[in-house]
């Protein structure tokens, strides 16, 4: 394979640690894709003749088949997915089998694969991030005056809207996608032609495959395009923002499906069991997402080592790219199906929600706020008043809509009866209507611009 | 500051662990920038009185002052940076200092600041990114002939030019300015007005302040507003990557600048000796930016590890996202700096550089490309006959282009004395005209691109 | 040139790249216990006079009272701790402050600091942690018999007790204390006297200078000893592991701390409030310390990042070990302080948490467990027919011990009366006496040998 | 399997994220003999009858044999291995089966099974290293007199003989083998019988099971027993920091075999050839080897992540421990089986190595010592002394020992023509005799300490 100048064959261990074949086999739609391109490029270049172009394209269009049909045999002496398809070309067609490989090199067919496979990737992550949007715009409408605690610290802050709160991952969730889109378009420029580093002295026509292929443009310099994996480490940094986002959700719900919260019910089908506690209901898909994130950024980790201070161009350390990018997006790509039949599926109990959101004195910076509203009170004098207002209400052992006013104006003389209507959940929420806020109204008028967002092809 | 429920003041180290100041004192012109918006836009809204924002914006202008100057004391006790600016302002202006904060929290106030410090880092990036790109294309054009070995694993492969070699690293740093656009295109919402968590019941306008600060909008989530950090994420990302791709050429100047290789001689500004090896001249410069990548990276692992998992919205958990940025950012920034100085300080030595690419058999290549071309063998035969050239010459102890054209002929019939035109190193560059290739007239096409386009104030 | 930040040239760019005086200087004490040592072992080998040691230590002892009482002045210019110590050295004694680096080099020099400060670095941890553990242990037996649930999933499983839950964390803290031991054990070895690389011509006693400054031995290879960094590697690999229990044990304070499980009350020592809600009563300390993983774990992939793939001996990319370490060791001794008072001025809420043990059909297993002893059911048959008793129970809406014996046998005909013993928490907690189990007596007999082991000095 | 209480069975995508059977399969036989050991002691407590034990025993050898032979069918449906071998159990041997399972869980069956794994997976690192260090103590008494340049910052420093190079790695490979030992005692304890998380009423005999098993002891309390993950964190720790000195190795064969160095020629079975240029050489494995540390330092962060604030006990999270720490553990076995493969083959250059010593003006340090000692110069005056010798010497265009010793007195007077003697590289190394240092003296006693210590079968 390698030519006359080896003497002795590889090691078993080096075999078994050189040969890429067990997992870049995952390529051979894409390398196969690329060998058509090329071929048919040389043809149109003068470089092939039409019959040998055709007589690859025809073996090309059987050793897919083969594969599809799962009765290829790959072999780890012939190293690769491209030494493999090679092969078996030759064996199908003979002599022109040889001719594929001009002006070309593994270097840049490697990179071309990668980068095929990666966009594909990308548009998949797209699809399902969206249809997890679109899952949880459709529980925001349906949830807009749905009445929660809205936490932080996890401690009771402000009564917020459930709907309001899918809406924040929304939100995450579309930044996700708009970062996959840039990473899509930075790695759409295609390797093919620039060989084995230094292009080629073949008049081959970079643009043609370049066009063939998907891609808007040839890259412009063939050391960086066989050299730089940029675009993996990139796509697994969008994969490591929106699993953390995800990691985030799957808390709140392991949290939210206590018996101590009961906010939400997980379905059975997202559920399980115990092999020795025969009551339990446990959250395993909520928290295998929750982990996932580590998956993914322990894969970022890797491939960011393995890239640092290496000379260009291409050297054998970045083989390692594939087995921990794969296993990341397998990795996110369950991920988020698995979220989205779970928010799917969601139980919402309203009334935990309201109760929760009703007690630990969540209106209290409406207190604060009508007091400088209704009464002037600079907000910092106010914050300390309503700091009086709960404590005394802590004393009393209720909610601050349990004091009487004359509680109230013991507090501050200047609080009067109209401050009732804005120390209850449904009305703070409802007053929350600048931009952004939680307000029943908002939350509806946000759904309905993702509804139309999502529902239209662009990119953003 | 929290009003009257607290029954004991905060331990020693509770202090010691909660205060941010020390650090977040960063943030002052923007945190002053944004409450000055935040002014301006409650009087339009009719919340502030002209007196009482004249006097809040003329109060704020002095604490900006006396920051600047040096002469602020900054306090522990008083946690932030917000409250100290906000204390100060009471000290210098009395009651209205305390209707500043309405309609806002320290929560969209801290996202806000953070904003503007990632957008302005970014820009910094930038602008430095394009500089060492100006710098790297500059001398590719004076490099354009210079032929030195391309090497894949380190092992001479085929000849390059060093101008191709520079134009490598200024298409990765494109990519990495390209990266840093999209960063600061989805960063650029304004939390401001999403106070706590939940909006405000007051009437104010997001989208001035947005205008303002110069943010494209308001962000239209408050819970996501306050609660997110994958702005900081995105931008450690982009950097992590930049400085992966700075180990690299750093890595290369140190192997360069053996005493083995002699490739490049680096300046003494960027070289340091030994306190007990007189004769030593080492590339620090370049082994420091090295290993900026580490700490780039470590800061993105310590952030995204800090986020997985968080409940919405704030959580006490994310004031450790400042440290770590800033220290990144620091380390990019030295980094950007330090190796635009250098290539702009660097000596190439050519005739090591040609003398190294003239042996080692790197333009067998050549040689096989010329009998597909010529003698229309299939590349694969064509490797392997010029595997047994490279034999010949190996065993008589000379380079390809030292066999005789008897030699040339023993190995295979079909090759003849033109042959030698292509086994020249100079030879082999020029014939590399494929686009992207390595062919001195590329290498000036390219950089006379990159000249323009870095001329232009257009995005990418 | 490099867009405002950068005020000045590329050569002032290299001092600020290049010198580490402005975080080495916390190695002063270390380095001139160093110097001390070096010189008498010195003059022992009768490189020294008496006269110039004598006037070397007692330089040096004024070169440490000057940076003691902080009126020593750092120069950039003379870049590190060394180099700075020495010139002052220079100006007190003249001459003889030239020959005290004789036989050694800054390589050994910063190794031997390096190892001193992460020595008493772990010191101080193994204390922390063992005080830490004390007080957990004390709570353990005062809660001996707090009845909790033990969860899996966050959903009730068994109940435990209180006292049981701390002890697990004293067996964590206890793998991280043998942890520090060891790493502390193989670091143990002196580099001092190995010169720049290749140790030295001159007839030094390394045996002395290893002593002297409490070494086990010196370091047997010269080139490993200074161009090693494992012990920092494995210094905050054993941080990073205890910064993951403590993450673990802080997630279960702010969970515990909430309105809807209100377990424990933080005191307010270590609680904030809020800038805009009155009523917030927050666990920052806890959320704290749950960050600290990431820096300490960002720390330790920084350096990892570093050291990899660096040539021997000593490469200027390794000074990057230090600002990355002292960040992470700060970050673990103030969450291991922080951790301590948390848990000493805990307020336990029995009631509550025995409340929540009662529900959720806890004891789900001891009906199983009752039918495998009493019955002589095989396990996997009784875990079904709880399962029946499970959805029973949920149907009538009452927990297990709410059920008939008419309700049971309903279930199951060979359930009797004497079920009802092992349905209630109590008798559950008592009767997992298996050695390691939860019953108050097993955790009792543990604290009492976690006691005993505290209070004696051995490593363990 | 989890009893009656799930109405509907796990959707398509939750079975595919949660079963584990696909890789936690590779358990079986930690799996089996974790119930042969607990059945035998169950009949031993008087839990389980004789004929049952018996039953079990053998039908557990049966499935055993079977998944050894490749016959036994493993199923998705049944989650994971747990679950697969009992119901396979079932099946032959009915009934008694279902009595397995009483007084232990799967929470403490897989921390058992995976405590056994990495237990056995320590013990082959430990003899891997102990044979890649014989392999390289070997070369070190071979090589104990090559001189080769020992470099910092990759320039040449001082001389050094390669067999000392070699014993650097030993000792850092030492301190591996130290610390797997370590981690290997602090997991040594037996999870078995902490039952699901609290322990079990019935009274079975944990001593007996450890004992059975091999652990030293049960461990003290099952929370903590079902809960913690810090033995493969630490396994894993130990692993990154092996594969961090194994990566600076590979770096160092990667360079030394450059056309520019020479220094050593990889054997063909570790190098492999280029699909389009035949004359490569590639040093393959050495590349492999320094990639590894990606993958093993990308397992720990992964792993690192996931742990972070979990909740005691179990928490489904933590079936994400186990493909990353088999990948890790494969990639350094691998990584350590290719490097012995290629150090017991590498070709060394001595001459190419002398060559390089020799220039360079690396035996100034040699000039500054002799100065030091024969005319009591200060140091740092002999270093000022030996850099103006060393110009002088760069401007005549030769090296030190190419000076006259009139051009020497011209730079000092002091210096006469013994000094000679001291700058040629083979008496710069014969003199380095201190302890530790690189004088073949010096080598050959430590290659011989360390090859009685590798064949002594104690622990360090």
């Amino acid at each position: 394979m390698w030519g006359g100048r080896f003497a002795s064959g590889p090691d078993a261990i080096m075999e078994e640690i050189n040969a890429s074949i067990d997992f870049d086999k995952r390529f051979y739609k894409q390398d196969i894709e690329g060998s058509k391109a090329h071929a048919t490029m040389l043809e149109a270049a003068g470089i092939l003749t039409k019959e040998d172009k055709d007589a690859i394209i025809k073996g090309l269009d059987q050793v897919r088949s083969e594969i599809d049909a799962g009765s290829f045999t790959f072999s780890r002496a012939l190293e690769d997915i491209h030494m493999n398809v090679e092969a078996r070309l030759k064996d199908l067609i003979g002599e022109p089998a040889g001719r594929l490989h001009t002006g070309r090199s593994r270097n840049d067919q490697v990179a071309t694969d990668f980068k095929l496979y990666v966009r594909d990737t990308i548009d998949m992550f797209i699809g399902q991030i969206k249809t997890l949007q679109l899952e949880m715009v459709k529980r925001a409408e349906e949830e807009a005056d749905t009445v929660m605690p809205g936490f932080t610290h996890l401690q009771s802050a402000q009564p917020v809207t459930f709907g309001h709160h899918m809406l924040a991952y929304v939100e995450m969730l579309g930044r996700d996608v708009s970062r996959f889109y840039g990473a899509r378009k930075r790695l759409n420029e295609c390797p093919l032609g620039s060989a084995a580093l230094a292009g080629t002295s073949f008049p081959i026509d970079r643009e043609m495959t370049a066009g063939a292929l998907g891609f808007e443009r040839p890259t412009a310099n063939s050391l960086d395009a066989v050299a730089d994996r940029d675009f993996v480490l990139e796509a697994l940094s969008c994969a490591s923002i929106c699993a953390m986002h995800l990691s985030r959700l799957s808390e709140e719900l392991v949290i939210w499906s206590t018996a101590q919260f009961r906010f939400v019910t997980l379905s059975d089908k997202f559920s399980t069991g115990s092999s020795i506690m025969p009551q339990k209901r446990n959250p395993d898909a909520a928290e295998l997402i929750r982990a996932k994130i580590g998956r993914i950024m322990g894969a970022l980790t890797s491939l960011m080592i393995v890239m640092k201070g290496l000379p260009l161009a291409y050297s054998k350390d970045m083989q390692e790219d594939k087995e921990v990018a794969f296993d990341a997006f397998d990795s996110l790509g369950l991920a988020l199906a698995a979220m989205t039949g779970m928010i799917n599926d969601l139980k919402v109990n309203r009334e935990a929600m309201r109760d929760a959101a009703g007690s630990g004195f969540s209106t209290a910076t409406d207190l604060a706020d009508w007091l400088v509203r209704e009464a002037n009170v600079p907000f910092r004098d106010a914050h300390h008043i309503t700091g009086a207002a709960v404590a005394k209400a802590e004393e009393k052992g209720c909610d601050l809509d349990g004091l009487t006013i004359e509680d109230l104006k013991e507090v501050d003389e200047r609080i009067d009866s109209r401050v009732f209507k804005v120390l209850s959940v449904e009305n703070s929420v409802k007053s929350r209507t600048s931009y952004g806020g939680t307000s029943p109204k908002n939350v509806r008028e946000q759904a309905a611009r993702w509804k139309e967002q999502l529902a239209s092809s662009e990119e953003e």
